[in-house]
């Protein structure tokens, strides 16, 4: 049976990383990947207008048939995590809108799926997401930290559909 | 020049308050008003795909042109608040898909604007709401607080339209 395309989403209102993949026997196959980046300038209702134009581009372009998303585990402030958790919810709206099979994460279950070990480093998930994409060193320096959480949440989701949803 | 229908939300994942009514001259005509109540037994993509369809449906049938949204101004507890700031993406989602012009208010402000007192109770601004809807107090008892927040943004929306945007 076909692996599904899954669309990888790292949620935020400045930044979204976002990447769709598939994986085929042998190999991975990386459609495309990127970051969403919203004007500071622009009012909160641009901004997130900007998000669901672009998320829908993507999404009509790739048509992924599940997604991953990052839920937010904690957070230092307040007026931003409400703002973040906004963000999730006009990505969820704009995935249950797309008929996209949604499954959330925590960032220690994402860790854990891609290393074995939830408390592990960036650099650790990162150098973990490059072998099992097969991305080598000079590539993934393109690549900033955002894209390289949505590429970790779509093996994490890829590892996990045939567990329980969570 | 004629005033917007004006739809506003009072928003939640566990119960939406919501009312859609235009001032016209002399008189507010109110379509319609009521709360979304989802099943606690569901999982939370199931609860806000609900709110999604009944919201979807309420703007299809009265075609409001301007939306009053609340704000998120205090929370007890952090989980409850990212998934009340979650529900208010998905309802932003919703609302830009349909075109609406959203303004989002502080509790504050909703209260100023219908008491002219920032920190009057429930019941005053209760009574204001009745009284300037002309609800009578029959009529009111069948109103749950929910609904009533959500004229009190209409009509706190309707008298801030002509100020600067929030």
């Amino acid at each position: 049976m076909t692996n599904p395309i899954i669309i990888g989403i790292d949620p935020g209102y400045d930044r979204l990383g976002w990447a769709v993949a598939q994986k085929n026997p042998g190999a991975w196959h990386i459609f495309d990947q990127g970051c969403i980046v919203t004007d500071r300038q622009e009012e909160i209702e641009q901004r997130f207008q900007q998000i669901l134009d672009d998320l829908s581009a993507i999404i009509q372009r790739y048509q992924p048939q599940e997604a991953a998303v990052e839920t937010l585990f904690w957070f230092k402030n307040q007026s931003s995590a409400m703002k973040v958790s906004e963000a999730r919810g006009l990505i969820i709206a704009n995935l249950l809108d797309a008929g996209i099979k949604i499954s959330q994460y925590t960032p220690l279950q994402i860790k854990q799926a891609i290393t074995g070990y939830g408390r592990a480093d960036k650099k650790a998930v990162e150098k973990m997401v490059r072998l099992e994409l097969a991305i080598d060193q000079n590539e993934a320096k393109n690549i900033i930290d955002d894209t390289f959480d949505a590429l970790a949440l779509v093996i994490c989701h890829q590892a996990s559909r045939k567990l329980k949803k969570i």
